[in-house]
């Protein structure tokens, strides 16, 4: 069994094996800035994972990993120019570096590129993998379309939430492990166990974004603590604390939803934090993500491999789960 | 064999199938209502007609055409943004009737879709299907980057302007013709030649493009005349013409490609146009349609099927070259 960090470290290797330095460049060469830009390589690495459950040979999966990674850094792309980020890990995004038209038209190559990765699955394979990758991309810009949506609408509860974080960041850590248990020679049954600890380790994770957003240590986080208070994004606190709030409490968050002043930020970040601990969502959301976090190990734990064989995967949704970044 | 009328009609009963009524509605509507605006259809229907040289029974071939003209009409939406054009086919066009998100993310959903459909491909030919549908893709995706650089380069040859043409174009009938080919069992010099058909009726088809911009009658072309002069698009006749331009016209040219006054459009319109009539371009750009269109035809004619079978496509390209919208 190969550790996480080995694991990565394929990937790496892998992905830097590719070759964007074709014309025409203006094409070719933001898909190799953005994958160059680094991040945690979750999504190969699970598919590596669960196909190391059940066979020593990793290679028949890596193509379907790398496709993966390829297409989870088109959505980020794509989002960024929608959501108009200037910066993403710390560096210009594609949109900003070059132009929009260039993050568009490049964003759909390299969503091209990600099905070239697909087709590279073995062929035993191809056509389950196709459809389910398939299924997940869809799945993935329907999450990102309610997340737009949920700006505008006033209503929007935490099961409308959960779902939309299903949809926009968990389907994909469920086709990783899917895809790749599949390649290794998984039955349908532990097939669908990893997917279903992958939605739920999805979850889980996205919760705890929500909170590091609020409750991160800014040196470790690496962002900005309260962007999404500032922003007033309908994360799973600020739902919760809509629902909750009453009285003197409800006017006061109110009210200071309605301030976008910039000479505010610190304040409002400050009083929002504190109406979110008088009403006590921060441990709703600690409560809801540790739920996930348990299913997760439910379903790990019912699957039919060697128990030790499944310490890496254990450790890695720890890691996710207590992450302080 | 069924006729080129009855087989895009074929294609629009199917195409109307598909519903589009899905959930998020503001992510799948944008879809419904770029298909609904219309089109000839030829791409489809060259999937089809290539598939019936070969076999009676097309709907094998039926989902592989619908994901081309799916894709066709995702080129479209996304090509838009970047051109900011405001209409398509007489209609507000989706980044225009919703706004640029929502035509970044339809367009994406869209580019799946078309691989959905791919995917439902008969398994025997789905990874060839597959691979040169991705390459295909991604040749679309190179020639529409070209096109943008042509924009800014000063220097665009004959042949760079070919290849841009060929990438952007060309290579998606030929795709579709080749698909088509193998699903109805053709072999693989048969299925070769239908790529060299289409690749060479798409470059006659767009030099012939180029020709209707400023010979057309703006009447039945269905848009305004001398549109590619107004906004010095280097197509096949400036190209040329500003090689072939010494002197008094060379000067001249120069002088109205600077000119971009609403007032005189009208004025340079007729004065670029007397200008390519001055130094030949227009039987130049006629006579390398009409080279293109022989070799297409030559293909044809290599084709291993009866001689009565080639009849549709034969039609069908006379019909594309002497078209007048």
């Amino acid at each position: 069994m190969k550790s996480f960090d080995e694991i990565t470290q394929l990937v790496s290797i892998e992905l830097e094996k590719i070759n964007w330095n074709k014309q025409p460049q203006g094409l070719y060469e933001p898909i190799g800035y953005v994958l160059s830009l680094g991040g945690k390589r979750i999504r190969p690495a699970l598919t590596l994972m669960a196909c190391n459950l059940f066979s020593d040979d990793l290679q028949p999966a890596m193509n379907t990993a790398l496709a993966l990674e390829i297409f989870h850094n088109f959505t980020l792309l794509h989002d960024d120019i929608m959501d108009r980020a200037d910066v993403r890990r710390g560096k210009p995004t594609v949109h900003k570096k070059w132009d929009d038209n260039t993050a568009i038209l490049s964003g759909d190559v390299m969503q091209i590129e990600s099905y070239r990765f697909i087709a590279k699955t073995p062929v035993k394979y191809l056509k389950p993998v196709l459809d389910v990758f398939s299924q997940t991309a869809a799945e993935i810009c329907e999450g990102q379309q309610y997340d737009v949506d949920f700006e505008k609408r006033l209503e929007v509860n935490a099961e409308d939430y959960l779902e939309m974080i299903r949809l926009k960041t968990a389907v994909l850590l469920g086709c990783a492990l899917k895809t790749g248990a599949w390649i290794g020679g998984a039955g349908e049954e532990d097939a669908q166990l990893l997917y279903d600890f992958g939605i739920n380790i999805g979850l889980a994770f996205q919760l705890k974004d929500d909170l590091l957003d609020v409750y991160g240590d800014e040196a470790t986080f690496g962002k900005k603590i309260g962007g999404d208070i500032l922003c007033n994004k309908k994360t799973y606190l600020l739902i919760h604390a809509l629902e909750l709030a009453n009285g003197k409490e409800a006017s006061e968050l109110q009210k200071w939803l309605q301030i976008s002043d910039e000479n505010k930020a610190h304040e409002k970040i400050k009083t929002i934090t504190s109406l979110y601990n008088q009403l006590g969502v921060k441990s709703i959301c600690e409560d809801k993500m540790q739920y996930f976090y348990s299913k997760a190990i439910a379903n790990l734990e019912k699957l039919s491999v060697l128990n030790n064989k499944k310490q890496e995967l254990r450790n890695l949704a720890e890691k996710l789960m207590f992450r302080q970044d």
